[in-house]
């Protein structure tokens, strides 16, 4: 079928999909300013493939066929796949501003760990809409954390048993499922949807042990989609969310029904936590790839800025570069590391090493806001004093500005690098990168927990015991 | 006169003063929204005095004429009187949504530096302009801090010489001043702007060195008022900044005349550092004393949200949450020991003892940010997913809402909850209140200087002397 | 019968106790070089009451009996009292070189827990036991830490029964106990050892909640002291550690005759927390006092040093010493406020505030390692090359030292700062300070805990709710 | 003339070299147990080139001759050679219980430096003397830090000249030097010492910019060296440092001449930093590559000592765990990536990516005394009261302790892991590895300035003007 262009994947998107945004049913997405600013953020990934410039990394050749497809679904089989795969993440997100098209990237994370962990016939229908969704070029969401009311019950246990998703029927063409799932990006501009489970299960969550795939434009399945930060935003004062804004859903299946084909797991809660594992390792490596431009611009702000105010040489800023370099470039070792120790897992495909994945996630998340605190402290107050694009387009007040804001280099460049860095640490946009740090892809304490499971720990044992004389080896 | 009652006070502030906002010059502050939340906030301050419930905390008598005044006009004698300022500031920070009034606190601030650091001439204009304020019952701001241009010059040494304020003329009258002052809080809604200077100042920055007081609607004088977050907010999401907004001006001084009656220093480089740094200890003891009840909301909110959730017990949840306290704490401990520890300086007048009011503002503020991750952590992702006042009113969507966003509590006030962290840490009031925490009232460098220079060594230099054997005492 | 003399104290200790040291039994603790060190450091406490320089801190009248007593047996009754407590503890410990002299402190805090605690005859026993020692001035140490075994099982569930102390045997005459106690400071130099429970127990621990008292000579009770960091110490390269040791036993209690009037809780889990803990709270208390000689002493000897290198100046050293300074102060701010929001317990027994108190112990513990580290990158990596007393007393070396090891003083001077910098951060009775800030006094976790108990959470959520528009009030 | 033996090595000690310890002069050092320690310590490398076990990574193929030799003398050529490198300078750490034999690690990080710095006939002597150490097999230490005197003053501006070590005469012949070197390690025990210098240099200090190297019994040549934890230290309490020991000298050059193939730096300070640099950037991948059995031990440690206590399944102590574990491998990973990112210099020689090396040694320095305290929280307070190695000898002591120090293993077995513990966190020991990993291989403050410089700023500048609208590309 060949890579999807950009109108043909706008005209894809006009097909009655259920979809309700700031209080109203949206008939068309595309139609409606602030989601289809979701829309042309997607339009990014498919017009790459199509642009002499990214084809090398943005089109693979699939190693099954031969033919043409989206490098995203390429399976990877080796650490230099898995580093192709972090730097189109990373460059797709520099072209995104920030934030990744998110329209494969998560969905063939997905598809990687269903073709690892199932077998048998789930294993053959996942591959079968693994070549569906390759062949077809696909957009695909992932649909994965539940609402999970009061968390510290288990999904049957909860007041309401619809708080987890859950099958609540069945026969011999499909399944019926019911509940909601909370967070999920990128939905509205997706064709599919894959539902993965959100933890580990015991036997009484059985029939909250369901993994499928649906199309959007599904009977029963609705998108209400946050409008935080929505509504216009001018490019001078938000450089990046003018142009740039990732689509989150609550997403609830009321009663879908799911064909035989499509469903992936049933029933069986012994799978549940490997699965949600394994997409999360992939995610996780998809997720500092794509932090990487925002942690690069961090430095790259901070530097600037600092040298427009004319303190670039003052200890303290240095001081403050040095540890915001250290934190880019240790996250950016520690992903690439991550590829170099790729392992093979089932069927020959490979993963990054979960230990040094989780390990750039943690250090990412943990001095994230310790590092917007540097980059504020480059830049100076005038991050929430600033005047507006309103003031600057007003003549008599834009020459008082340019008089009174210049720094070593004249207002303008000084504003629109303050904005740019308000923007990304002040701003509603900036928020959502810091909460994303801390819960997108698996808190903070998830990460922890992860480093402790995946570590090997005999050498540094071996080792103690050795230096403390119990063992003579 | 008495104490100025609300009416009064909005009707005072239609007086012909130079205001531009979003580009537009604005004939009354009042009748424009944005402006008026601000004017409406100041109106707090006012009303205070008049309601029984906090007339004990908001009014006090004059010591000189025995009539009532505004309790912040109130000089400081004594631990107690620091002790009452800081509860008052506090108390009005609770009523207004964690932004102070800030009509009068800053303004007395830097009155009672003028009262402590000048002499003769000067020091009998300072009085009398401060009886006209605490007698007219008055709004009062001030500008200190200029736009600086290259910071790595001194003011003389500008490319343009009005990057800081200075004096370009003077005759038997008074002087003539240009220039600009950033980031002026709460000139908006004052009736009255004093003119501080920002740094030490060698000989040749002596036309620099100029402090002085005029009211806003001066010829000359005009105010470009920051946009930062304008616009209606609804009271769901924004439950905090719908209602309560800081004003920040660029203040340019366009040749204005100041008589001399209203000139405090000019021509005195010497005393530029003194008044400024008297000024910054006030401030800063005010700062932290309007701090207290955004830092009590971390904790408050925090662990509410842990409890809707269900999460409260979990270890980590606890750590976070000793975390909070111990920050909150710490906080309020050193501004509460900073008045205790009051010295009595120039003219009996006491001031909170400079090292305990730094430590106090450098702990609130080093430690900011990562106190934002934490409550982040408490409460999940829904704070930038969560749906919003629309979604909320609209009742077939409210109807999924109410099932599926439930806790352990009903999905209102979880949501509710959820939507004052966002306000609080996530949107542009969060990021306002950040870039706060680090630049207003001197940079964490300055802080971090002020308790080397203010912290008596000693006690510390000997003991290390004896215990090492170099002194035998 | 007055305050004990320096003499007398020795003397008393003649008394046929059974100690073992480095694996032999000792017959006379004072004539054993290594323990008499500590011999000599309690003596520091005797020689004040005698010293007219320190009679107004170390001498008080007895508010029964009006005649003059020990200090440290002054029954708090205000927050006077416990700042003139903690500023005794102070001077104690200056005295001491980093080390209290600790055979009245921690006797007393377990005494005032006792004291408050207790009911009927168990009350009436302690009373007679605390004028028993105050009237005799006595030395008592306090042995509380079990040696727990596997921490993971509770007292009557270990593999031994003895691993916590419990109650073997009881008659009309008195109780019989066994176990070991870990941890026993100045026990070798005290008269009597209070014995307390260590933890919260339940019904099946009954057994194990015991407290009492007896003479440290007492048949059945063997002290096996520690032999950290014994052995001859030069003055050059161990200014403190030469002079002041704390000497710490596993307190052995091998069917050891408690006659009931010693016996202050036998059989009543539930008091065995109330009394652990009102003692720790005393305790850290106590702790806090004692620290603040030490890390006066990182402040003053970092600036020492970093002048004496010729490094006073730099950007990064000064930014070292504002945090140690904020370290320093924070500490000592917040151990004076527990005491002046003292409260008022059990039989008008005043209490320092335990939230601030626990703050002051966590903020102390928490960072000490770390401000560790910047006072050695103050020195210098001398610290672990510099020559020794050998060298230094050999002529033809000194004079090769003395020429190459000067600073911006003399060598002498710069290597016996260094030496006060290793012996405090680097050696072995470094490690012990640093094993003490975690660990002495209850872990930073148990600080954590006690934090999150103390905090009176009321006002916070209050404020939270409010501001969410949750409680209209 | 092959591969050197342990006998050889030892004997080759015995050439009259001028030696002080303790302030006496040493006739042999093989013959005085202190320094025999650290001549045992280097006979570990001369044996692993012996062992079967050892010989892949201990002996190498050199790539002239094709001839046998130690593999710390290959030249690095690749990314490959580089790893090579790490791990065989991290077995041998591990052999040496944390401290690296280091008689030719730090001799060939200088002479790999020299090969690559210098040019015509200067680089022709650095490669005959390259090829003696070589081909000698030979031990060879570097003397580099200067004494310093007052470090606000350049060499030339001391008090005294000699403070840094310079020339002060020269002939047809050779040079002849003066000064004092600090903190050169291994002096003692290796065969040659090569001189470099300490910092940049302007022309004033012409004479102070001098390498060069003399065999250690070289006229004139004294070593005074640190007596730092000197004495007999049983095994029990010290497992690691009564077996291993680093020698450190001050070493003294009383007018030694050096002759002209010997000199590699004469008079030419434009050199000396390019020199300095580049030894330090080979000397800090090593100084990592010996970090690591270190700082696996405290993970292997903490995590055995946690599960001894029965505490290894607390929150708190996995917390702690993880960020063991996270230090241990974000190092590991961040010098590995080091050699894997491996640059080619002058003449072919390989060197690692000096951005990612000075990462990884600041990460390891940073955080280093923070991991010593979790370290410490793992274990207790029996770090600094446990019974020493005679209470264990004494049998009656013995019974006792078996029975009441018992955890969930055996006495025994406990007490060993802890006296680990206590030697690498604790002792004399212990501060010798905290202070070398602030200061050894230049301070953290060197390295924080090394990252900033050697990041290559212009991806970051570029992406955050693009973002910021300033550049269209």
């Amino acid at each position: 079928m060949g890579l999807m262009n950009a109108d043909a994947f706008r005209a894809s998107l006009r097909d009655g999909r259920t979809v309700y945004y700031r209080g109203r049913r949206i008939p068309d997405v595309t139609a409606e300013p602030d989601l289809n600013l979701g829309v042309e953020h997607a339009v990014l990934d498919y017009d790459m493939a199509h642009d002499p410039a990214y084809r090398d990394v943005a089109v693979a050749k699939d190693r099954e066929s031969g033919t043409e497809i989206s490098a995203y679904y390429q399976i990877p089989r080796s650490a230099d796949d898995l580093l192709a795969r972090s730097r189109l993440i990373e460059i797709g997100t520099q072209r995104g501003g920030t934030i990744p098209p998110l329209i494969k990237e998560i969905g063939t994370d997905a598809l990687f760990a269903l073709l690892r962990v199932l077998a048998g016939d789930a294993l053959e229908r996942a591959r079968a809409f693994y070549r569906h969704c390759r062949d077809g070029d696909l957009a695909v969401a992932v649909a994965q954390t539940d609402v999970k009311g009061d968390r510290s019950l288990a999904p049957h246990a909860q007041a309401d048993p619809d708080l987890y998703l859950h099958v609540v029927g069945r026969d011999q063409n499909g399944i019926v499922v019911r509940g909601a799932k909370a967070h999920t990006s990128a939905s509205v501009n997706s064709h599919e949807v894959i539902v993965l489970p959100t933890r580990a299960m015991g036997p009484e969550d059985a029939d909250y042990a369901v993994s499928f795939a649906v199309p959007i434009a599904t009977k029963g399945l609705s998108l209400y989609v946050s409008s935080f930060s929505g509504g216009d935003h001018n490019s001078l004062e938000f450089p990046l969310s003018s142009k740039s804004r990732m689509l989150e859903s609550i997403t609830v299946f009321d009663d879908v029904f799911v064909p035989w084909e499509r469903v992936f797991l049933c029933g069986e809660p012994g799978l549940a936590a490997p699965l949600a594992l394994t997409f999360v390792e992939y995610h996780r490596f998809t997720a500092v790839s794509y932090k990487l431009p925002l942690i690069d611009a961090f430095v790259g702000a901070s530097a600037s800025i600092a040298e427009m105010n004319g303190v670039a040489k003052a200890g303290h800023i240095r001081d403050k570069l040095a540890a915001l370099i250290t934190y880019a470039e240790t996250v950016r070792a520690l992903i690439e590391m991550a590829a170099l120790r790729a392992r093979i897992g089932q069927h020959g495909i490979a993963y990054p090493d979960p230990m040094t994945v989780n390990m750039a996630k943690f250090t990412f998340a943990r001095r994230y806001h310790s590092m917007v605190a540097l980059v504020q402290e480059c830049a100076g107050g005038l991050l929430v004093t600033a005047p507006g694009a309103e003031d600057w387009e007003a003549p008599e007040v834009r020459r008082v500005l340019e008089k009174y804001l210049r720094g070593k280099v004249p207002a303008e460049e000084r504003l629109r690098m303050m904005h740019l860095i308000g923007d990304i640490t002040v701003r509603d946009f900036a928020g959502y990168h810091a909460v994303l740090a801390i819960h997108a892809e698996g808190s903070v304490e998830a990460e922890k927990l992860q480093i402790l499971r995946s570590y090997d720990p005999r050498k540094a044992l071996s080792l103690a015991r050795k230096f403390a004389g119990l063992d003579r080896s």
